[in-house]
C-alpha cells in the first residue's frame, strides 16, 4: 500500500504548472477565470499574461501588439511562407501546413530577435558597469563577433535599404519613453549599433524588425528565448494567411520553381549497379 | 529567345498572392503600408485584415478578439499541450516544440470549431428556405448524423458539466445582436441544438469552447476551415506558454507517465528467432 | 483507498501494446529479443515484424524492400525535398528538417499509394462475387470516380511518360507470382485499369510509383493506411539525404526561388488605414 | 535581354544536387538508374548511396543495418513514441504522427549519437598525435566535460543497468574488425571510455544504445550529424508501428495520463481581473 501511496503521489506531480488551474465548470490562468478574461482583454494582454503570469499594463499592451503586428508576414520568397503555402498543395489541413512552417522559424529565420536581445542585454549589462554607451557598444560588439562570428543579428537586410517597420517601432518606443512607460535604454543601444555599423561598413546596415522587436520586447523585460515565441505566434498570421489563400488558388504537390524547371544536377555520371 | 520569355512569365505568376505586396522600403498588407499597421491596429485586427483582405469594424474585431482569448488553453492533458512540454524536454526550440504540437490540432483536437460552422450553415441554409428554427434544426441534426455519426460537434464536454467559455462567448453575440452588430441568427441555432440535444438524451449537452466560438465565426463570414486556423493561433499561445514553462522547470526526455510507469503489454510471448 | 487502486489500474492500463515488452536489461518486440533479432534481420524485415507483428518470409521482405527501395526521392521539385531543403537553411537540426519535410506527404503527395490500394481491394472484392476482370475493373473505376472524382490515384504522371520504377516493380511481382509466391492477383488488376484507361483516354495513363507500390502492398496484405506510411519510411531517405546536402551547402534563409526573384502581386492597390 | 539571361541563369542553378539526375522516364541516384537499384540492392544500402554517394559493401551495408534495426522503438515512455500516439487520436494522418514525433528526436532524445561521434572523433584525432589510449581517452572526458558538462554521451541509461542493444553491436563490430573490415579502433575508444567512467563513478556506466551505434557510424566514416539523420530514420519504424497502433485501439484526444488524473497547479490563488 505504501508503494501505491508513492506512486500516486508521483504521478499527481508528474505534471506542474502555474498557468492553468481547472475543475469541472472552472478554468483559471494564473488565477484569473477565464469568463472574466473573454471580452475584457484582448488578444495581446493575453498573450502576455500566459507567459508572464500578470496582466500588462496598457502602456506595456500597446507596445507588445506593435511588435505582434509588425511581424507577420515577408511574403511567398520566405522559407516560411513558401513552406505553408506548398504544404497546402499536398493534401493535409492548415494546421499541419502551419506546424511545417513554424517548425522552419529557427536560429536563421525567426531567431535573430532572441540573439539580438542577448547583445542588448550584455551591452546593457556592461553599461551598469560603468562607461559611456559609445565604449559598452564597441565592447560589446566586439565580444559578440568574438563568439558569435560577424554577423550582428537585428541589423542590416538583404531586400530593405531600410525596412520600413523598424523607425516606426523604434518611435513606439521613444514616445513610450518620454511618457516614462519604458526606460528607452534598449533604443538607445539600437541606434548606437547602428550608428558603429555604419562607421566600421562605411554604408547603413539598419536596425531591422528582429533588432526592433528585440529592442521593445527588452525594454518590456521578456526573457530572450521567449522573442523566438512571440515571433512565432506573429509571423503564424501571415502563414495562416498564405496556407488559406493557396488552399483558395488550388494546386496539387506545387513545387517551388515553376514545372518545367528543374535543378542543377552536378553529380556522377550515369553508371550502372554491378553485378556483385 | 521566346521560350525564355515565356519561362520568365512562367517564373513570375508561379507565386501569387493578394496579401503582400514588396517593393525595397515597403511593405504592404493588402494595400495598406505596415508602418500605418502598426501602432494603430490591434492584434486580432490583424488577424482579420490577412484572412479577410479588409480591416474589421470594432465590433467585429472585438468579438473575434474574444475567440482568440477563449482558446488558448486546456492544460497539460490536452495532448497539444502535452507535446508541447514533452518536446521541449528533447533539446529543440520553442519553435519546435509549438509546431509539434499545432500539427495536432486536427480533426478530433481543433477541428470542431470548423465541423460546427459546417453545421450551423447547413441549418441555416435550410432556415432560408422555409421552417421553423425547431423544424430545420431538427432536419439538420438528423442529415449530419447520417453523414458523420453520432458525435455534433461543439456540444458537450468529458471534463466540464457547463463549459464555462461558452455562456460568457454567447452573451457577448447576444449583445452585439441586440446592437444591431451581428444578426444573431447562429446563436439562436445553436441554443436550439443545445435544447434538442438535452431533449433527446434527457441530460444536458451544452454549448463548449469550439461549438461557441464557432457561433462567433459564423456570425462574422469566416470560412469553416479557417475556424480551425483561428483556433490554432488561438491555441499557440497557451501551447507556447507551457513550453516554455517546462524549458524553465527543465527536465531531460519527459515521458508523458511517471517514472517507474510503463505500459501495459498484450502482446506475443517470448520467443526466438528461429535460424532461417 | 479503493479509489486509489482504481486509478493504478487505470494508470498502468493508459498505454496498451502489442509492439514492444521491456524490463531493465531487456527488450522484446512481438516476443523477439532485440539481441537476437540486431545482425539477423535486416531493416526491411523489421519494418515488417514491428507493422505486422510477425517476421516475414525472404519473399515477403524481398518485395517489401523493393517498395522502400523504389520511392525515396523524386527531386527538390517535390514540395517535400525543396521543403527539407528550405528547412535546413533556417537553423534547425536534420531531425526538425525531416518532419516539416514528412508532414506533407499527407492525401495528395503520399497518398496516393494509400488509395490505390482501396481501389484494388474494392476490385478485388467485386472479382471474389463473379464476373470478369475487365468487367470489374469497369465497374470498380466508374465507382471510385463517383464517390472521389475523375483522378484514379497510382496512374499517370506529370513528368514521366513512363514512370521507370513501375514496370520494374511489377515485374518483381510477376517474378514472385510464378514462384507461387504472391498470387498476382493485383498485379492483373492494375494492368487491366491501365488498359482501361488508355482506351478511355486515346493515350497512355500509365502506372506511377504510386500505383506500383499498392500492387505489393495489396499482395503482401498490408492494410491500406500503412502503405502511406510505409511511403513515408522510403522518402525519408531522400528527405535525409536533401536536407544534409542542403547543410553542407549551406545557405541562409534560401527561398523557393532565386533571389530578385518576388511574385505576382494581385491584390489591393496602395491605400491608407483611415483615422478611424 | 541580357537581364533575362542572368535570371535565367540563376533560376538553373537555385536548386542544386548530386544526389538524383532526372529526365522524362529517367531517374538515376548518383548515376545509377533506379531500376537497376530496385530488387538489387536494399533498403540500408540505399540510405548509404543516397547519403555517401556510393554503394556500400556488403560488410559497410551490414553493419549500417544493425544500426537501423536496433534502435526502433523504446515504448511510449519515450517522448516520441507518446507523441505519435497521442498524435493519432487527435485526427491526423500517419505522416502527420510521424513529423510531430520525429521532430522531437533533438539534441536529447536523439542527439546523443552524433554527439558520441563528436567525442570518440576528438579522442581519435589525439591518438593519432601519439600517447596511450588510456592517457587520450582521460583527455578527451576532461575536455568534452569541461566545455559540455557533466553528461558523457553514449554511456548510462536511467532504465536498464545494461542497454542489452549495446554489447551485440559492438560484438558485431569487433567480427567485423577481426575481417579486416573496419579498424575497430572506435570500439577500443569506447571501451576504454566505459572503463574509466566505471573507475571514476564506481558503479558501471555501460554504453548505451547511442554510444554503440555512434561507434559503428564512426568506424562507417558517417560524419556526426548524419549519425542523428540514421537514428530518426530508425526511430521512424517504431514511430509509425505505435501510431497505427493506437489508431486500430481507436480514442479521441488521448492525454498523457489516465482520464481523472489532471496536473499539479502551484500558480497565482483565485483572483478577479480588476475593472480597469
Amino acid at each position: 500500500m505504501s508503494e501505491t501511496t508513492t506512486l500516486d503521489t508521483q504521478a499527481a506531480d508528474w505534471w506542474q504548472t502555474e498557468i492553468i488551474d481547472m475543475r469541472p465548470g472552472e478554468i483559471r490562468y494564473h488565477g484569473y477565470p477565464i469568463e472574466q478574461l473573454i471580452g475584457r482583454v484582448g488578444f495581446a494582454e493575453m498573450v502576455w499574461l500566459m507567459t508572464r503570469g500578470e496582466l500588462p499594463s496598457n502602456a506595456q499592451a500597446a507596445l507588445l501588439e506593435a511588435t505582434l503586428v509588425g511581424a507577420v508576414d515577408h511574403g511567398p520568397q520566405a522559407p516560411s511562407i513558401a513552406i505553408a503555402r506548398m504544404a497546402m498543395t499536398c493534401g493535409g489541413s492548415l494546421n499541419n501546413a502551419m506546424a511545417s512552417a513554424i517548425n522552419v522559424l529557427d536560429d536563421i529565420h525567426g531567431g535573430a530577435g532572441e540573439q539580438a536581445i542577448e547583445l542588448y542585454r550584455a551591452i546593457e549589462g556592461r553599461l551598469q558597469e560603468g562607461g559611456t554607451l559609445p565604449q559598452v557598444v564597441a565592447q560589446g560588439l566586439e565580444a559578440w563577433r568574438a563568439e558569435h562570428g560577424k554577423i550582428v543579428p537585428g541589423f542590416g537586410h538583404r531586400f530593405h535599404p531600410v525596412d520600413p517597420r523598424a523607425p516606426r517601432l523604434l518611435a513606439l518606443v521613444d514616445d513610450a519613453a518620454e511618457r516614462g512607460e519604458v526606460s528607452g535604454t534598449y533604443a538607445g543601444i539600437a541606434r548606437e549599433i547602428e550608428r558603429q555599423l555604419q562607421a566600421k561598413k562605411g554604408k547603413p546596415i539598419p536596425l531591422n524588425i528582429d533588432g526592433a522587436t528585440a529592442v521593445i520586447h527588452a525594454e518590456l523585460g521578456f526573457p530572450a528565448p521567449l522573442a523566438r515565441g512571440l515571433f512565432c505566434l506573429s509571423r503564424s498570421v501571415g502563414i495562416l494567411a498564405h496556407a488559406w489563400e493557396q488552399q483558395c488558388q488550388g494546386g496539387r504537390n506545387k513545387g517551388p520553381m515553376p514545372k518545367g524547371w528543374l535543378w542543377d544536377y552536378r553529380g556522377q555520371v550515369s553508371r550502372n549497379v554491378s553485378n556483385g
